[in-house]
């Protein structure tokens, strides 16, 4: 790979290559749990789903941080398994909740089938997802897995009252962030140190690694939709503008408005009343309170963190390529 | 209580009498868990529900039996929180499945929030009933309460597809109301045993009261839908044929069908053309084929099995209680 000159492999792409048996082994034992004995529609739902192309960046995290911490057995599997189906889970009610028709380039479950098999389809995911930490005998696991759960749908109920509300501040944004897309990633980096049974210090690197991954992931996704050049995107500029959702950049632009910006805000925002020229008065404002270079910054910032926070980790292979897809997640916005 | 005469005390009440020290700290433990540092709705939401005067049946069935197994530590109460956590994250999921406006006498959370909160919250509820498992640090409990739970959910599917269905028969009905009712009914009176460790045949026997305790309750449900006494129940006669809901009796009467009974279910049911006439019609053909009278003769066994399941427990006050409550349940079909 690494000896074709400009030919990049994706850090992840990398990691899935040097997993690749270990990941065959969680997709099998995802097909075999997926399975009712009785309702056919769950396994057809999971497997439209689940089937469709994800990274699985989640269970390759998970995968990763076990191997790096030298564990020999075979729970690594499960607990990948079990990151993938608390992912899938979520999607499954996402997609309900934000009353989504695609995902991934596909029709949502929700709108092949309906609300009903995706609301049900995913609380029997969650309920597979405990049973496979179960069958690794850890507490330990179980406590981890059962909190990122928690955290999940406390910020996914947060960002219901929080998207709208121009009191959001940074410190919501950030819970918000760690339900949406941080805590199941600092989770999964960090069962894969504890069934490793890895130094204390090295389970709390990992979850910091994961935490501030997430975190830098969401941060450059939000940054990219009021900055992002469209062509390479793949999709617009503005898209949560329109759906009046207060990301980071908007955050710090309202801190920072005048009476005149706040009830251009108010209006946009609080109250979804959006004429021609909004979004480019939007965007005008987010440049002259230099919100996008300081989301930008802090991007970076938690990207550094994520690198910072793999020192107590021993060498391997895979420490480094951890080390890079922290670098990669930001590159679109160097 | 029993010198009074003809004043009959109901068992599940004179169950709560005895455990109220208990029940107290159950409340105090969902209030406390039910709490959520950022989103308010959260607790908005589950004390709407969880205030709303239910009878707490499941965590006192967790409670009862504990004691009946001489437990005398504090975990019960973690479980019976737990239990009614779960049973309140599925009444949130099935109120948005079932598009319901009303239960117990309040309009559900989905009309007074909106289906995205009950969700949710729904979702936060269940993860929190996990850490409760997890407090106890007992396994056994996990693997319990999440097999019920992917049963529920399983059950739930099920019924999605099958409750239309003509093709569906007595076993799949049977997982249907495991799903809907008895898994949790029995879940929650064999971990008060395991938390208790009693012996094997003592929590076998708890799992087996429950399981057939809930399967007599929903019998009772099903056949006093089609011919209970509209005064004393409060509700119509044929509701569940309005909603084309195969319940117990139907599948009975729809197995003994002839052509044109046949043709007259795949109409009214299957299609879901319903004409006036046609209910009267359905209860008829229930009687012609002692549909309903088969049906009461299922949910009287299932009682008395509940009764005989308890006979390897311990001598005990709420034994005898439990067993009363097994009777109570099909006292209105007697």
């Amino acid at each position: 790979m690494g000896d074709q000159g400009n030919i990049v492999t994706k850090p992840q792409d990398a990691l899935a290559n040097l997993l690749s048996k270990e990941m065959a082994q969680v997709n099998e034992l995802i097909s075999q749990r997926m399975a009712s004995q009785y309702a056919p529609r769950i396994p057809e739902v999971t497997a439209h789903l689940i089937n469709a192309g994800g990274k699985r960046l989640r269970p390759l995290l998970t995968l990763a941080s076990a191997s790096i911490c030298g564990y020999t057995g075979g729970f690594h599997i499960h607990l990948a398994a079990t990151v993938e189906f608390i992912h899938t889970a979520t999607l499954l009610h996402d997609d309900v909740v934000d009353e989504s028709a695609q995902r991934r380039g596909r029709p949502t479950a929700n709108l092949l089938w309906d609300n009903k098999s995706s609301i049900l389809v995913g609380d029997y995911l969650f309920s597979r997802a405990f049973q496979l930490m179960v069958d690794t005998g850890s507490l330990d696991v179980l406590a981890i897995l059962s909190n990122a759960s928690a955290t999940i749908a406390e910020g996914e109920v947060l960002q219901l009252s929080a998207s709208r509300d121009l009191s959001t501040n940074e410190e919501i944004y950030l819970q918000v962030v760690r339900g949406k897309t941080a805590a199941l990633f600092s989770a999964a980096t960090e069962v894969g140190g504890v069934i490793a049974n890895a130094p204390k210090a090295v389970q709390t690197a990992l979850f910091n690694y994961g935490d501030a991954l997430g975190i830098a992931f969401q941060i450059v996704d939000d940054l990219l939709d009021v900055s992002g050049d469209p062509d390479l995107m793949g999709k617009n500029i503005g898209d949560d503008f329109r759906e009046r959702k207060l990301t980071l950049p908007f955050i710090k632009a309202v801190a920072k408005s005048n009476a005149d910006e706040r009830a251009f805000w108010k209006r946009t925002i609080e109250k979804g009343d959006q004429q021609e020229g909004d979004l480019a008065r939007a965007l005008e404002l987010l440049k002259t309170h230099h919100a996008i270079e300081d989301t930008r910054q802090d991007a970076l910032q938690w990207s550094r963190r994520a690198q910072d926070a793999l020192t107590p980790l021993p060498d391997h292979p895979m420490k480094a390529l951890l080390a890079t897809l922290a670098t990669y997640v930001v590159e679109r916005i160097t």
